[in-house]
């Protein structure tokens, strides 16, 4: 089939390619709709690696995708043929330890699209599990349905915040993860969400979100800000969204005590953690990774209405344009957040 | 002072009454400018007590108000005369110990305006602690300042819950503390309500307040709703405020495995209660008993938008017609939800 | 192979009966060597059913055991033959919504040992799910290794009521389910716990495990107990363990504010649960239902000594005299508490 | 008073003091009976301060104490003349918004005996306020009575890790604060302890304490001992409580996924964290702050016998002694855990 291959560093081709594909009895396979370029499809794009994962073979890029089930195995009950389907891009190990405990996503041998040796989705169809494939209702286009990846994202990190209605959160980094955990935090209760970046277009676009106070560091001095618009308390919740070192190595000075930090930026070395600054407001600080458990619910809250994802995509090529959308998402202009592929 | 004064049961009467007024160090002196008519005022009026609360002394009814400063008291520093505030009514004991573990609504040597022996706020001024009296910012009016008692009843059972961002919930009951429930859980991250009830007017008001699915339970049945709004899953969350009976006996029904229930409603006598059904969905069940910590979350929530109170507010009368107004409210006619006396 | 053979209500025969035993790559066949006899199977020997669950054709007992691998599945790489073992009795569908979620508990097509139409094994050999199948340190014996089941009972339970070290706790009925969960609050860090029953020997048998106090309810007054042993204050978890409706009714009575119950014991019919009592303390009520994730840190704290279930085992029979086992079960009298059979 | 003076940096003296001794209505007069030497106690002794807190003026140290009680206020009701009790050292602002959110340890006014300006009670008697007083069982001593304030921190942090029964933990650090969490952790519930130091004769009193695995990093690999102890998942929760900076930064290494982590000791620098090692295991890090709530708990532990700290306290001095006793502290010799110093 013809697919957009990753043939090693720098190197993209539009081509045909053979993938194995043999449909299990609790699989479906997908016509692939709608796919949305990821910041870490253009990492291995640009570095040929993230971390210990190498790109050493040939490699179909994409992992944020929506589709239509073209066919279903014989133990599927859950799917039928024409279904408007989004799918979470890794599979767990269903009997690894991590998996049987509920935390899937901790699993290391969990299989995720476009993660060497994994072929990725910018392709005509794929085979995928029942279990981790979701019904997209009417409501919900397939430009949305691609979005739920990055959704998720800011989702579970709002769960694991444990947001209280009503709750100030500040959320570190406005690029496409901190833009989604913006909205997530608003829609999970937040009266009033704080988003810190230095590309005035992401503010810009923030500010668009309702109840948001959008701060550009380069000019403005983040912490007077907190303090103002909590009266010197601190924010109840710090999500850490930019993976910039020093903003996450400030979490601390922004919240109340007992507040909570989510990490969820990757930056690329240890930071520097101040423990007493954590001890005299007792932070809790949690940690994501990807996301497990929580396709449903993003899918159901974009049904609903409770986020809208549309100014996030700002860009959409054909895929037969494929080449020239990862160039202009590599080019990293301040006004792109979110770019897609149409599948023909 | 004039005041609304419930002589004893069936009548009320406006006329002067002494009330002791000492300005305290840590109080303020507020002139009240909204107060709500609550079916426990309501309440006393008809049956002359709730409870263990007798009505043995005319006592002046009202407790959810909200008003403007006039006398700050010594030691005050968060408040100024010509704030704009609205008031917690119930002021725990400091020293007792669920107040000192956070839990001051536990207390039971709380004081609660308009619960006998303590006089309500349908009344010119009156003096209050400062740490329970809070701010409403310019955009918050003095009759959504005197809605935020009954809110923070829906504000705190959906913090209880721990709602997930979302999750589908089921109001039981669609009077006010349904309505504010059903707000609440919609501010607080469900993607979704299924809200109960038997009068029409009541869920043709919910269905205006976003993802609202309104079941009337005269014509439809509510588990066959609950089933297909959830692909036979169940809820994630009952909050049952209806206080009925049977309501508060079938919440099993509905919730999914592992689902949560909150109950809010005060049925009149014990349930019957099916541990079974609760144990093979080992339910978690919470209870409510007012709120505490919560109304400046609520305010927040109330000046970012995510809450609109005004449709719950269906009838205001001049404070010289509060009479009117009580025998108004009594009447309950099923369009009336939250009945406001405007002071002068 | 031989087995103990419930043919219908009131006939027990020990026998041969053919079972299919296909060994699947992912499982191991263990020969069983202690099986202790649960209240569940006496039920079935004396009513022939348990609710929905109604023995139609001849079904082998037992559930509670412990055993030695003696063959091993292809993919099995945790367990070797000649490990020493215990097994938990349920087995859900891998694919199941709730299995996925991590609570296998709640599957509704679990298939759990000796709860028609699934064999139990009081026989020879039985094939299980690696996965389910956990190993034994040298220094538990096969006697405790079975009586993990029902300990598993109570350390999940303990386990859901998310105790705080020096708690205190309330335990009432003091048959199997109640002692062992007697043991797992004192375990899991409380520092106190008080039991209550009317039998005094089991009672007697309470009092040997450290800070506990007995309650005999013919004679005491609990709530005085409770009162004296709190100071007034209430305790902070109650585990109603006895299935009797008006224990059931009371756990409010005994709680302090904000204190939790978690309701263990299954009565016969809905209970009367009076909603305002558990709303002024605010009260959590959890139910649990057998258990999840559990017997790793069962067989822990048995190795490490922190439970010693000992005592608990009153009497031991051989497999041929399982019938006279049971029977003895059958009578219940006060000083019995486990029963156990010594397989061959 | 007679009382024992830190005048300045390194120097101590026995003489008389006048201190403001003014008994309130809700205060106690207490003779002290055992005052226990700190950690902290020394540091001020050595250095004249730590971090912002300098010695600017004479103070009395001593922070661990127990006493009698030798006169009441008019409106305390929980404590008689005679009665034996323990203190806790930290006074907040009751009106401090921490306070009222029940969470008073964060409470930046707090008032900390022994942390300049606020003299401690290495003297007769001192008056404190009766709701931070707390009422020892004849069962406890005096010394054990003054251990409670060192315990309590080892307490806390074990109920901030929310232990399941069963669970392992690892902590770093055999120190006194180390050690009592070593006690905290094992009477909270978990199966098995695995504690590291290079200290030997710390080691070897923590084996004494049960099921305890003691690691010498000088001469063991401490990540291979974690391995085999939990055949390669990891611990499930990490207690840092050396304040090494190489300790801390450790940590993720030895958490199964989904761990917990509780910072206790406190690093000079911030110290290098590594968010990805964190992500991948989807850590929780919680912080402690000294303690809150937890005086009466750790009370009813030393009263039950789940906790033992005489084995802790390793000299003992007469009050006239105590600048021996503080120098014997400052030599820091490895047998040396916890100093004591007898009232007369």
């Amino acid at each position: 089939m013809e697919a957009l291959v990753l043939e090693r560093k720098d190197e993209l081709s539009m081509r045909e390619i053979h993938l194995e594909e043999h449909l299990g009895a609790r699989d479906v396979r997908i016509a692939l709709r709608r796919v949305g370029v990821c910041g870490s499809d253009v990492h291995y794009y640009v570095h040929g690696g993230i971390g210990p994962f190498l790109v050493k073979e040939p490699m179909v890029l994409g992992h944020e995708a929506s589709g239509e089930v073209v066919e279903i195995g014989s133990a599927v009950d859950t799917l039928a043929v024409g279904d408007r389907v989004c799918m979470e891009p890794g599979v767990p190990d269903p009997h690894s330890r991590p998996t049987r405990l509920g935390k899937y996503n901790l699993d290391p041998a969990i299989r995720f699209w476009a993660t060497p040796p994994v072929h990725g989705v910018l392709r005509p169809t794929v085979v995928h599990p029942a279990d981790f494939t979701f019904k997209l209702p009417q409501s919900v286009s397939y430009a949305a349905g691609a979005m739920v990846e990055p959704l998720a994202t800011g989702v579970y990190a709002a769960t694991k915040a444990q947001i209280q209605p009503g709750e100030v959160a500040l959320v570190t980094g406005a690029g496409t993860i901190g833009l989604v955990t913006v909205l997530a935090a608003l829609a999970a209760g937040c009266s009033k969400v704080i988003v810190s970046d230095v590309q005035e277009p992401k503010l810009e676009l923030a500010r668009q979100f309702g109840a948001v106070t959008a701060v550009n560091i380069r000019s403005q001095d983040l912490a007077q800000v907190v303090n103002r618009q909590t009266d010197g308390w601190g924010v109840d919740i710090v999500f850490e969204a930019s993976g910039n070192d020093r903003a996450a190595a400030q979490v601390f000075d922004h919240i109340c005590p007992g507040g909570r930090v989510v990490l969820i930026g990757m930056p690329g070395a240890p930071i520097a953690y101040d423990v007493l600054a954590a001890q005299v407001k007792e932070a809790r600080v949690d940690h994501v990774f990807r996301y497990a458990h929580i396709y449903p619910r993003v899918v159901a809250m974009l049904a609903s209405g409770s986020i809208d994802v549309a100014p996030l995509i700002t860009a959409t090529y054909d895929f037969a344009d494929s080449i020239e959308a990862f160039d202009y998402a590599r080019s990293a202009p301040p006004t792109a957040i979110k770019v897609q592929i149409q599948m023909p």
